[in-house]
């Protein structure tokens, strides 16, 4: 899964393509933090003091890559993080083993009235040197025209970036002689990259599902500026499950077991026909719905704040033409509203072919028939469906319709999940994004996926969600990059990002 | 399109293995060309001095690979083909230019009574040289275990070994101070390996097609014995159509032009999920049988003989259970007994998935909507469909569909052919291997394909096929070779191979 898919913001600035940046910035006010530091200047100022060894302790984390699809770097990047925990102030810090990569556990008690969760993962997507502009575990400074200057390296903004910045936030607060407002749960993985298979593990061991149970909340640190400085307070995401349906002459006991001339067709089965006929009676003709039995059962339609919280964004954003155009999409499903279609996109379960490799693949032709066929899938889910009945319905679908044969092999999924607007994380989050002057939308619910279902379901059971300003981009692709000297004035730099995760602990710490 | 289609014996030695081929060979009997010469001891005489410039050419011919989808040596292969033609007693040979690679054409008149055309390409199919056990352009003599030492080399059966062998039997009949018995009447192509595009350009060019429509029929050296010495001699073959079944955002006006992020589906139409609703309507449920509209309008059904001569094919081979391990496969269509399935590869046109690709093809998954989709189809014809029927009948029913968007790109096919057993071209092929005491089966329809139309069908209109003993394999596969030194007493070397076309030219001339 892909953090990626919660960067509504990113997403929004790529979609609005970064020419208007320029021109945008000229009529721009500049963040009220940017102007004052009021009450919190000790802060500030200990924020500014280590900023160079904040640059410094972010450099030489996307200098030690852990990729868990490579089994790199997994137990170094695990130590690397407990004594990042450690020099942050956390105590009782615990490397956690699991039945694949270790995560890493800590807390800060002071003996606060509150407590709050924190989310990291040290892991980071795969990377090919040869596709970057700057060498991509350097951390070079570089400029981004119409942010500033950024560091620029795998993992950037996907997550060591903001998440070495919510530590310099707590570096900052200790420094000025502070004690912290809230108490702090750390829970950290190192397999998001690859859908958190083991992440439950981490989060249910006895010692850490207590210490996650007294948490107001969890987040983890997201750096949520579009070049407006706009940012959007989630609600929630619907749920995934990635797979690959099968069809081969192995399983099917009929057709070539490999392939095998093409010229045989007129004798011989062909599991590439079987897989197309098993695929087509998983959604409506158009492509459009799922049409899995009993898919639609758990499904609770979007309530009329929801709809009135998207189409009110909707209308904020005015980005309809711009989105198409960066989209190369000249028509929404159905020919829907742009509104009905950012609501259908909230609101609707999808089965999405992600892929399609049967037989030969290359250039031209070449007389073949395949003895295996694969489609690869995402299906999006959407509360309250769970991965664990949509897996059990997709399977008796198949069986149904005859494709008892046809695997459904599953790499990986979350469930869907929700958070109260009332809950005092999300509170906390306007609040905060209030004070700092910064124009915070509700968002109903992502249609990106994220591992949030394991702190929101039971047995944790409390609300997850995602906080941050600053900016960054470039997640899972070449050229990633974590703002650091803002030239946008309605944009964080480093310095107030950190200060935006300082604000936030107080404003919990105080809220009704 | 491919030879390799055409070569069933190859393709049933493939079947059996060659795991038996040793202790097969200890009951043979020797072939009676080996044992005695008879009236032919001149040119036998004479062909057995030459070998080692036949071994020479056909070496020399290898290490000039012309490839035409690489454009490689095209020139150069046409100026060389042309020069073995004059070598080997062709006169007026010329070199025909195409709208692609040139052909070349070449006769010689010994003024007899009748007159046989001889079918050569000079390209090969593209290699990769680390895929092969010897140097593909070296020609080197290697030990085939059951067979015995052969030349290895790109080419070296499909299809210059088995040319190299009929213009050896030129050379010898020259040698031996003979006149030729018929005239002979030769055309070259450069483009067989790429789907013939050019070759009805040649064929029908006025001098080379008054030359052709004197002939009694026209045929390809082929070098068809399979490990216990038997041929087959095919009365016909299926056409084909390779073509590229596309579904894009870019035609569709719907979905998006590239890949755009996976959850947006849910407000995006999907053209990997038109090409597969596209696709189903393509076959029957079972995916066995064409559904496009008045496919069949012109499907000759087998007759009765045709019929009776696959069930006679099936009978003498009972090689069922062999061919079903090798293809890896456990039932053949509708659970068809082995004779009917035969008789169902035969009579059958086809609608075959070749490959699918779109999206990501990787290992796992990735969260992506493609913006295009591609089914790789071959469709196989069987008289008396034509390709242009088939691709006007393709296109309709899409239409009709209402698949008006997607893309049909034909690369390229043959018609069907057919040719009558009672021609003196097919009669000659039996009276030959007869007499060299080569047991040969009639072959109703080959389910492959070969560029043979050009010849059956009007302008030329004259009986096509193939010839030859001789075995070699590897077509389109590293390590192709041709037999040379025979240890198989069922299966003839070069020496062997040569004389089956010098009597194949004297059956000719004196068939009634």
């Amino acid at each position: 899964m892909d953090f990626r898919e919660l960067d509504r913001l990113n997403r929004r600035d790529l979609l609005r393509g970064t020419a208007m940046l320029g021109a945008g910035a000229a009529f721009m006010q500049p963040l009220p933090l940017l102007a004052q530091a009021g009450s919190m200047s000790d802060v500030r100022k200990a924020v500014e003091a280590g900023k160079d060894a904040s640059i410094k302790r972010l450099r030489d984390w996307i200098a030690l890559p852990s990729i868990a699809a490579e089994n790199r770097n997994m137990t170094e990047g695990a130590a690397y993080m407990a004594e990042l925990a450690k020099d942050a102030g956390f105590t009782n810090v615990e490397i956690v083993p699991t039945d694949g990569h270790p995560g890493v556990f800590g807390t800060i008690d002071v003996g606060a009235k509150r407590t709050l969760g924190i989310y990291f993962m040290y892991d980071v997507k795969q990377y090919d040197p040869a596709e970057w502009s700057s060498p991509p575990l350097e951390g070079k400074m570089v400029d981004r025209p119409g942010f500033g200057q950024s560091i620029m390296g795998r993992g950037a903004v996907n997550q060591k970036g903001p998440e070495a910045t919510f530590l310099a936030a707590l570096h900052a607060i200790r420094a000025a002689g502070r004690k912290l407002p809230v108490n702090i749960v750390l829970v950290c993985e190192g397999e998001e990259e690859i859908g958190s298979p083991h992440f439950r593990q981490i989060a249910t061991k006895p010692n850490i599902l207590a210490a996650l149970k007294k948490c107001e909340g969890i987040f983890i640190p997201m750096p949520g500026q579009d070049s407006s400085g706009n940012v959007a307070v989630n609600l929630g995401s619907k749920g995934i499950i990635e797979l690959e349906l099968v069809a081969s002459g192995e399983k099917w006991g009929r057709g070539p077991k490999k392939d095998v001339h093409s010229s045989l067709k007129a004798m011989v089965d062909s599991p590439a026909w079987r897989l197309v006929q098993a695929l087509q009676t998983l959604v409506t003709k158009d492509g459009n719905t799922p049409a899995i039995e009993g898919w639609f059962e758990n499904v609770r339609p979007l309530t009329e704040r929801e709809k009135t919280l998207i189409r009110e964004a909707a209308k904020a954003d005015n980005d309809e033409a711009q989105m198409k155009q960066a989209l190369g999409v000249t028509h929404w499903i159905d020919n829907l509203s742009y509104d009905d279609a950012l609501i259908r996109l909230a609101q609707e379960p999808t089965v999405n072919i992600e892929g399609l490799v049967a037989g030969y693949t290359g250039p031209g032709g070449k007389t073949v028939l395949p003895g295996r066929a694969v489609a690869k899938l995402d299906l999006r889910l959407v509360p309250n469906q769970t991965r664990a009945e949509a897996e059990k319905k997709l399977r008796a679908h198949l069986d149904k319709h005859g494709f008892t044969d046809v695997e459904v092999n599953v790499s990986g999924g979350y469930d869907p999940t929700e958070v109260d607007e009332k809950s005092s994380l999300i509170r906390s989050e306007l609040a905060t994004y209030k004070k700092l002057g910064v124009n915070a939308s509700l968002n109903a619910r992502m249609a990106g996926s994220w591992p949030g279902a394991t702190f929101t379901a039971p047995p944790v059971s409390i609300p997850a969600g995602h906080f941050g300003i600053g900016h960054g981009s470039g997640a899972h692709a070449p050229d990633e990059y974590y703002l650091i000297d803002s030239t946008n004035p309605k944009v964080a730099g480093l310095v107030d990002a950190t200060m935006g995760y300082a604000e936030f602990l107080y404003t919990l710490a105080a809220i009704k």
